[in-house]
């Protein structure tokens, strides 16, 4: 036989009423115990409990609207990456030290133009969702109507579009990471520093670029937007960007990579060119994913706190949940260099 | 003003009544259009989307026990390895294509011994669970009870412990996977090969060693239990018992590890004795994660289909939930090599 083979089978065993009476309890004290009520005698739960489980009383379980735990929506693009690793694990130990429990779903990489989207948006309001994050979303302006028309509360990591002013978001220090990586590589003497930069409308990789020129213009080096070069966040385009940039007439000697994954297709190029880290080129990524650490040589990247991050985006949407709206929109929290080996001093 | 800032604010705008009188239909109508009810003609939706869109109705999410998504645990122990996000993008689709969703936690870290494991239980039984997947779980005799008592279906994906013969399980082919390992090594000339396994208790650790043991004997190549060192599944013990077996009068020329990062693990330990992969010492792992691809260099290693064998879990349990338990209590799902560049024929 088969354990919990047949939940369905009709219930089986004794009322509350006949447990109670072995117990010598009354009804409403044996349904306490049941329903894990706190407010109960520890000897008088000892004497129920044995009744229940002498009496095989079988408990099912229902759906206990007024003490089921609040249930959070998190949509994630992928669910096997590091990045959404690091997010889910921030989400969820926030998610259960505010007593609240996360439904997690892939459903923004279902999405598709025209026939939606709706699928999920719908699934929300039929559970109840007391709120969404989104991570490294984009949404529609009828995805933002929507929630906005079923006053579904939400918070946005990361997003990988600008953002409506109103909508609450939270990420990393990107414009002082982008100055951080650079002056890291200029302190060590390069002065034709690329940029492999995410697509050109993520408001993150933006303010990465702007920290760069930022940190080019401090240091008086003319920024030339040859070294720029726009990919997605994936390796196969960081690796096809950086064969342009290595056949310029003057190609650089270092590389900001805008993500740790953007950094490993930057090596895969390098090594097809025969080129070594950071003996011939150096190389900055940014995230500080787990990746960064295995790839060889060890990267040296810009840290985000991505746990962090979703734990205070938790912590923001509960707010937004209990109608106590923060006064700012935009939460950043700052980013930090972790130097390991893939950054050297220019040859020569 | 935020969006979505005030969520608790009373419900405004006209009633249904209103809406559907602007629309021209019954509000019986306009009720299925609100709850997204596919029985209405395109035009009959248009014109009731406008005028609710119009009037400013809002709709809010309430849980609709009758339509509502059934709602399935998952059950981890951390959330950031790519172990568990191989798991979950396999279960997240099966759920998806189930009409089911998935509540996602890393409870089974938390729970105590003594002061239990049963917050995370109640919360199952307020929320009337559907059913759970236990991703690396070992559970207690009293949590088996529990989730039998309450009639709450489960499967167990590679559980880290022997489960009860009616507990329905799913994993690799774990047997083959270390026959083929061995045998992989042995073609290659290698006579002395060790393994570092995973915890003693752990069967899926105990099949890969079964599997190598009778590719030895096959080979005609006797079995010398020195070569054999249990670890837990992580890098650090991996790499002290590695220094062990070069430790040996006779140290192996090939190392099988029973999983990628304790193959790391292994390359760490060589490294530190400035030994090189696989001129030196070859290496074998088990699983297939990214890390394994990334590795340098990158690291021969036993396939487990691991978003197969969750996808194949929940399947499962949905056969559980649905009455109609599995014939076999146990499914495994095949292995098979992928060789890279950690092998080679043994030195001289």
């Amino acid at each position: 036989m088969v354990r919990t083979g047949s939940p369905s089978a009709p219930a089986a065993g004794p009322t509350l009423a006949v447990v109670a009476r072995e117990a010598g309890v009354s009804v409403p004290t044996a349904s306490k115990v049941v329903n894990g009520r706190e407010d109960v005698a520890p000897e008088t739960r000892r004497r129920v409990t044995e009744a229940l489980d002498r009496l095989g009383y079988v408990r099912r379980p229902r759906f206990d609207a007024a003490r089921a735990p609040r249930l959070i929506d998190v949509v994630v693009h992928s669910l096997d990456s590091s990045w959404s690793g690091a997010v889910l694990r921030g989400v969820e130990q926030a998610a259960y030290d505010a007593g609240l429990d996360i439904v997690v779903s892939a459903g923004l990489a279902r999405a598709r133009p025209g026939r939606p989207e709706r699928g999920w948006l719908d699934k929300l309001t039929l559970r109840g969702s007391a709120g969404v994050l989104f991570n490294l979303a984009e949404l529609t302006e009828a995805q933002y109507a929507w929630l906005e028309q079923h006053r579904i509360p939400f918070v946005m990591i990361d997003p990988v579009r600008e953002v409506p002013p109103d909508v609450v978001s939270v990420g990393a220090a990107n414009w002082q990471g982008g100055v951080t990586a650079t002056e890291h590589l200029l302190a060590l003497g390069h002065r034709r520093v690329a940029v492999v930069a995410g697509p050109r409308r993520a408001p993150c990789g933006a303010a990465r670029i702007a920290g760069y020129r930022s940190a080019l213009t401090s240091a008086g080096i003319g920024y030339h937007p040859e070294y720029v070069l726009h990919a997605g966040f994936d390796e196969a385009e960081a690796r096809r960007r950086t064969h342009e940039l290595l056949d310029l007439p003057e190609p650089p000697t270092a590389v900001f990579a805008c993500s740790d994954r953007m950094a490993l297709g930057v090596y895969a190029a390098l090594a097809e060119r025969g080129l070594r880290v950071p003996d011939d080129i150096s190389v900055v990524g940014f995230d500080d994913l787990p990746e960064a650490r295995w790839a060889a040589p060890p990267l040296t990247t810009v840290r985000q706190p991505l746990a962090e991050m979703a734990a205070t985006a938790l912590r923001l949407l509960v707010r937004l949940m209990d109608g106590d709206p923060p006064e700012s929109t935009r939460t950043e929290l700052s980013t930090r260099l972790v130097e390991r080996n893939s950054t050297a001093p220019p040859r020569g």
